[in-house]
C-alpha cells in the first residue's frame, strides 16, 4: 500500500478503542498483510490459517485475539474480531491519505436553474444535474456523473465518475456507488404483437437505501409499474444487473457479474456469490446463501446454503460423465 | 408509479382503441398492478393467478379478457390480449410524464464541422461527435454520448447518457440505447507469434437495424473483416455481449449477462435467458429457446426450447451429488 | 469491411517481408473472407476446412502456406502461419484508413496543472486530469475518459472514450483500454459488525504492464492491502470483473462476462473462456484452460483443459436427467 503520512500507534489504537501492549510513540504509516509488512506498518491476524507468517512478520504490531497475543514477535492491539477491527482501521488510513474534503461545483458542469444543492456538496466537471435534481450535504459527484430529472442524492452518498442516474430516482445517505454504474434504466420489457415487440414503458421508479455501495459497471433498472428497491446496507459488487421491480433486502450482498431478473425479492443477510442467475418472480427468504454460478428457478422459504451446477474436472473426464449425464435417466430406469 | 396530470377514462379508451363498459368521465393517473391500484389508477389482469387480487383491487378500471369480464369489481376495458392492451397503455401515461419534445445542440457539446445533424434533433451537454457523423430527425443524445467518426444514427433514435459509439457503426431509426453502452469497440482477436500476442486490427463495422433496444451496459464488437449485425426489432437486456461477427437475427431477446462469442449467427424470434453463453462460429435457428445460464457449444439446427446445467440443491446434497457425478462414467461402468 | 486508398500488392507484401508469387502492381484495398473478398482484396486460408472457399474465391490474392499454394486460384503471399501473417497484415490496412495521428490537449478538457502530459500525448474533450498524473508519449485519451490523482499513463497507450481510471493506478506502455472500463474501483471488502457491514477501505493500487488489451466495460477493483496486478500482454474481453488483489499473468487471455474473486492468482499463457467464475483466493498454475462457463473452486496445479456444467438438451430431456441427478448419490448407494 501506499506510504503515509503515518499515526503514533498510540493514536491509533485510541482511535480504535483497542488496548495496545507496546510502544505508543512508534509512527505507522500503513497496514499491510503479516507476510508483506515493513517494520512501519501494522498487520493483524485474522485466521489460524496464517499463524506461521505472524512468527515471520516485520510489522511492527499486530491486530490480535487475546488467546493468540503470546504468538506475536511484536507489539500487538488486541481484538475480540481481529477482521473487524482491521476494517475500521483501514478508515484511519484513508482519512490520512485523503485531501482535504473539498466542495464547490464546477463550472464546467451543467446544473439545471432548479437544482437544489447543498453549499456543502462538491460536483466535478461535465457533470449534468436535471430539473428538480435534489442533492444533499457533502455529497461527492465525480467527473462526469449524469443525474436526470427528480432524482434525490442522500447525503455524503459518494458517486464516482461517468456513472448515470435516470430521472426520479431516489439514493438514500452515505451511499457509494461506482464508475460506469447506471441507475434507473428501463428494464427488459415487451409484449409480442404478431411479428414485433411493443414496448412496456417504465413508470416506475428506483428506491435505494442508506449505506448501500454498489460496485462498478452495475444496471440497476426501474420499475415498470412499481419499483426498484435496494434496502439499506446491501452491497453489491461490480456489473451486477438487478431487473425491474426488483427488492433487494436488508444487508444482502451479491457478489461480481450475477443477474437477478424481473419483481424477484430477495430477503435480508442474504449472500449471493459471482456469476449467479435468479430468475424473475421468485421469493428468497432471508439469510440465504447461494454459491458461485449458481441458478436459482424456484423460490427458497429455507435459509441455508444452495448450489447448482457440477466441479470441475479434467476436460477428457468431464466429457465421458457429461455424455453418462444426458443418459441418465435412462441408464436409471435400465 | 408517479401520478400525472391525468386523462379520461373515456380519452383512455379511445386511444387504445378498446372497448370501456363505465365511467368516461373519470379523471385516471396512472396504471398499476392489481394489488397495488389506487382509485385513480387503471389495472389490468394478465395472467388467472391474479383473480385473486381483481376481487379486492382498488383500480377504478381494470383491461381484462371479455370472459373474465364479469369478475371485475370496477369499470372494464376489454381487451383480447389484456397484456398487450396494458403495454399499449403505457405508453400514453408515459407520453403525459414527458415534457415537451426538446430539440437543439448543447453549447457544451464539441461537434466536427462535418457532422449533419437535423435540426429535430436534441444532442445534450459534453457529447463528442466525430467527424462525417449523421444524426438523423428527432434524434435524442444524452449528456456525455460520444459517436465517433462516420456513424450514422437514424431518425427517433434515443441514446441515453455516458453511451459510446465507436467509427463506423451504423444504428437504424426508433431505437433506445441505454447508458453505458459500448458499440464498435475491437473484438478478442489476436494471434500468437512466440511469447507474445499479435492484434487483429478490426476493419469491420457494426450494423443496427430498426426498433432495436439495447440496454445499460452493454459491448457489441465491431466486425474483424465483414461487419457484426443486429436485425430489427432485436432487444438486448442489461450488459449483454456480443463479440466481432455475432449476426442476431430479427425480433430476438436477450437477457442480461449473455455473452455471445465470435461469428456466430442466432436466428429470428430466439430467446435466450439471462446468463448464457454460446460459444463462437455456431449458427442457432430460430424461434430456439435457451433457458438462463446454459452454455451452447453447438450448433442448433430445431426450434425448441434447450437447457445445461443442474438444478439447485441444497449444498450438502448437492456435494454428494457432485462428488458421484464426477465418477458418473465409471460407475455406470461397473 | 471499409474500402481504403488501396496499396501494391508488392508493397503490401514487402510490408509483411512475405514472398508474393504474382502482379506486384496490383492495388489492394482491404482484406477479407474468402467467400466475401473482391478482387481487389486479399484473403488467407488459416484452415483447411476454408478449401472448398478457396477454388471459388474472387480475392486477388491469398495468404496460404507452401503446402497448399497450389491450390490458390490467384495470387498467392507464401506464410508458414497464414493466420498470424493476416493479423499482421491487418495492421497495414489499419494504418491506411487511420488518419493522421492527432495530439494536442482540447481545451474543453479540465487538466491539473500538476498533471504532466507529454506533448506528443492526444487529449480529447471533456476529459478530466487529476493532481500528479503522468501521461507518457503519444497517448491518446477519448472523450470523457477521467484520470484520478497519481495514476501514470505509459507511452502509446490508447484509451478509449468514457473510461475512469481511479488514482494511484499505474498502465504500462502500448496498452488498449476500450470504453466503459473502470481500473481502480473498490473491491467487495466488508466485514459484519452486528447488522451492519464495515466498509474495509482499499488502501491498495493497481498495477498494469505493457501491451496489455481490456475490452469494453470491464471492471478491475484497486487492491485491499497490496495491488491487484495484470502482467504484460494479458488480454482481456468485455465484461471481465477482476477482483481486488488478483494477479494475472503474463499473455493470458480472458473472454467476456468472466469473473475472478479476490486474491486469486492466475498464471502465464492461460486461458479462461467466457462466463466463467474462478473463486478468491486460488492458485491457477501456468497453462491452463477454462471451457465456457466454468466454475473454478479449487486451486490448479497441472497445465490442462478443464470444465464444469453439462452440455445442452432438449430442455424435456434436461429436466428428467437433472431430476435423477439430484437422486444421484441415493441411487448409487442403492
Amino acid at each position: 500500500m501506499s506510504k503515509n503520512e503515518g499515526i503514533t500507534l498510540g493514536d491509533f489504537a485510541k482511535e480504535l478503542g483497542a488496548e495496545l501492549s507496546g510502544n505508543t510513540e512508534k509512527i505507522v504509516v500503513g497496514l499491510n498483510t503479516l507476510r508483506a509488512a515493513s517494520n512501519d506498518e501494522v498487520s493483524f491476524l485474522s485466521k489460524d490459517l496464517y499463524v506461521k507468517d505472524l512468527k515471520k512478520t516485520k510489522a511492527c504490531a499486530v491486530i490480535i485475539s487475546p488467546d493468540k497475543a503470546d504468538l506475536a514477535p511484536c507489539d500487538t492491539i488486541l481484538a475480540e474480531d481481529p477482521y473487524l477491527l482491521y476494517a475500521k482501521a483501514t478508515h484511519i488510513f484513508m482519512n490520512l491519505k485523503k485531501n482535504k474534503r473539498k466542495s464547490g461545483i464546477s463550472n464546467l458542469s451543467d446544473i439545471h436553474d432548479s437544482a437544489k444543492i447543498s453549499p456543502t456538496a462538491y460536483i466535478g466537471p461535465f457533470c449534468k444535474i436535471g430539473k428538480d435534481v435534489e442533492i444533499g450535504e457533502e455529497v461527492i459527484l465525480g467527473s462526469g456523473v449524469v443525474i436526470n430529472n427528480s432524482t434525490k442524492i442522500g447525503k455524503k452518498t459518494v458517486i464516482y465518475a461517468n456513472s448515470t442516474i435516470y430521472d426520479s430516482v431516489s439514493i438514500g445517505s452515505n451511499c457509494i456507488i461506482h464508475s460506469g454504474t447506471v441507475i434507473g434504466s428501463d428494464g427488459l420489457g415487451f409484449v409480442r404483437d404478431g411479428e414485433n415487440w411493443v414496448k412496456i414503458e417504465h413508470l416506475g421508479k428506483v428506491h435505494i437505501g442508506d449505506t448501500v455501495e454498489i460496485g462498478a459497471n452495475c444496471s440497476i433498472d426501474r420499475g415498470s409499474v412499481g419499483d426498484t428497491i435496494i434496502e439499506n446496507q446491501v452491497k453489491l459488487d461490480n456489473q451486477v444487473h438487478v431487473a425491474h421491480n426488483v427488492n433487494i433486502g436488508r444487508a444482502t450482498v451479491i457478489a461480481a457479474n450475477t443477474a437477478i431478473a424481473g419483481s424477484t425479492v430477495i430477503g435480508k443477510n442474504c449472500t449471493v456469490s459471482g456469476g449467479c442467475g435468479i430468475i424473475d418472480n421468485l421469493k428468497i427468504t432471508d439469510s440465504v446463501h447461494i454459491t458461485a454460478l449458481s441458478l436459482v428457478t424456484k423460490s427458497i422459504t429455507k435459509p441455508g446454503t444452495y448450489t447448482s451446477g457440477t466441479t470441475l474436472m479434467d476436460h477428457g473426464l468431464w466429457k465421458k460423465n457429461a455424455v453418462a449425464f444426458k443418459r441418465l435417466k435412462d441408464i436409471i430406469k435400465k
